[in-house]
């Protein structure tokens, strides 16, 4: 019989500790399996093409919350992180499988607008439904996914393959998904005191949208690939930038200069974050779920992306011994560490 | 705001029901998709071997009940239910992802304890962890599992190309996982009722380890290799003989005849089950989880299998209008129906 006897908290591992804790003992015995854990996505070879394959879990009360979450917008952000997975390691998506675990609350039509939301980005990106399991659940709404991508050996980008004086870049802007998630607590908390009160979300659609409904950069593949740009390194944002940056540098063991007037941010990202009293560069660092990429580029590559304006260069990778640096506006160097989103802070 | 204003009830559908109406307007697109849902795993196709693909979601409360479930074992029969379906499509499993999801109730020893039955499975089917995520749950523990295997084009089985007069083979025995799981259900009421009585399980190993620890059958994928067969169908044994069948006969468009006296059921099984007043046939017919086998084979194979104790031939595939027959000990007919277990009944 299970008992709770002996305790080590969860929260001082965090994921990436506890993963990591729980999974270094495993051996690659496989030839089949190129590359493991550690990465946006597993890399296998069946004797074609590349196989990516990414997995990730959301769950009730944890990473959404139904109050304000359509569940078409659920269905539709579930694909998406998955995919952002595939597209960080430069490859395809093409089939996901989908898990969804219910608790008697669901009526059908809401598990209905779920798989429309699942349908719309599944036709949208090109990508089969090609599997899953469906059960009921005693402990709200479940939903796992795992995608299943494909790419030449040669376009497959690692993390651990940045080096020094590579240029580093991001997609889009960040900190919008962040201070969307705070506009949303905000408006929840005066309905649940009011419920006459309407949600105000009136010219925040951008950020509220970039909370409900990412998109994953399909495009920035595409538009690398037409530059004939090879990132020397990649990963999506997921956590925030400041520990993506870290995950980057120290698994290629390098180090980083990041400016941060460099740094994408939206002017109603921006905004947003001052009315909440927020520094907005703390957005970008520490908020999560932008699923914007981050890589890293060639110097000689400069000139075939300067002029894309969804494309900022916001600092360079340094020799290990550099350590992790954030320039400020007023030109402080400060040390990056990652206080990104973790899940079992809460 | 999500509101649960219409209803239509969940238990009404079932699983397949729910499964077939919520995908069957998602068209297969990619060129890599061979096979999506309906079988065993998905077929993907990357310009090598076969890839098969499957997942299992097993929820807290629903699929396990932590008050018997040692979690060692819990992890490792996360990773035989999956595995289990590759052998179904005559593959071979190579990798896994692990997603969990863990209440705030587990401390890290727990949570190692699940990963240590996840090693052992993984150590002894050969088969590569590669991905997964781990996040907190308001509720309980959430675990979802997918496999990837691999199968030569001319080796995948798939459940829709069964023959008229193939002869009907399963594995093993059936009905003991049912029955394990009613004696230790019987034994944790005892338990919650007078927690100074110990559970009565002695003798009783074999359908306790059958509920608690199956072994997916890459015994027979390999004995079915050694003696020149290729299954003309498959599938696992998940939800009960009954159900099984008819996806064969339903998905090959064929009727059958399975011989009640053919049926394998352990000793224990069979005593345990009139012990608590079931009939032991339909433990074998509608208990779920058994793991094993269900397949069919040529007349002409017959001679290269039928000495092989752990192979029964329980009966014949028929034309589609004879129906669906279970022919009685006693030589009466009865029309198969399907009263597997079913996730949302509970």
């Amino acid at each position: 019989m299970f008992e709770n006897t002996e305790k080590t908290n969860l929260q001082e591992l965090g994921e990436f500790g506890l993963i990591s804790h729980l999974t270094k003992n495993f051996p690659l015995k496989r030839e089949s399996t190129n590359k493991g854990i550690g990465d946006d996505a597993a890399v296998l070879d069946a004797g074609g093409k590349k196989i990516l394959v990414s997995t990730d879990m959301l769950l009730e009360g944890i990473h959404f919350d139904l109050a304000y979450t359509p569940l078409k917008h659920l269905g539709y952000k579930a694909i998406q992180v998955n995919l952002s997975d595939i597209y960080a390691m430069n490859g395809i998506p093409e089939q996901v499988t989908v898990s969804i675990g219910l608790s008697s609350k669901f009526p059908l039509e809401a598990i209905e607008e779920l798989y429309e939301g699942i349908y719309v980005a599944c036709e949208k990106y090109n990508v089969d439904l090609v599997g899953g399991d469906t059960t009921s659940s005693k402990q709200g709404l479940v939903i796992s996914v795992t995608v299943l991508g494909y790419a030449d050996e040669k376009d497959v980008t690692y993390r651990n393959t940045a080096e020094e004086g590579d240029l580093i870049c991001v997609s889009g802007d960040l900190g919008g998904a962040y201070m969307g998630l705070q506009l949303l607590e905000r408006e929840k908390i005066v309905f649940l005191e009011n419920p006459q009160i309407q949600p105000d979300l009136e010219g925040k659609d951008y950020i509220v949208e970039r909370q409900l409904k990412p998109e994953a950069r399909r495009d920035v593949i595409d538009l690398l690939k037409s530059r004939d740009i090879k990132p020397t390194s990649m990963i999506d944002v997921s956590d925030g930038l400041a520990s993506e940056v870290l995950h980057i540098c120290k698994q290629s063991d390098k180090g980083c200069n990041l400016y941060e007037e460099k740094i994408p941010i939206d002017p109603m990202t921006y905004e947003t974050a001052r009315e909440f009293g927020i520094d907005p560069t703390v957005c970008a660092l520490s908020g999560g779920e932008d699923y914007e990429l981050l890589f890293t580029i060639k110097q000689a590559d400069y000139d075939k992306i300067k002029h894309d304006v969804d494309v900022s260069i916001i600092g360079y990778i340094t020799e290990p011994a550099a350590g992790y640096n954030l320039v400020s506006k007023s030109g402080q160097v400060h040390t990056i560490t990652a206080q990104g989103w973790n899940a079992f802070k809460g």
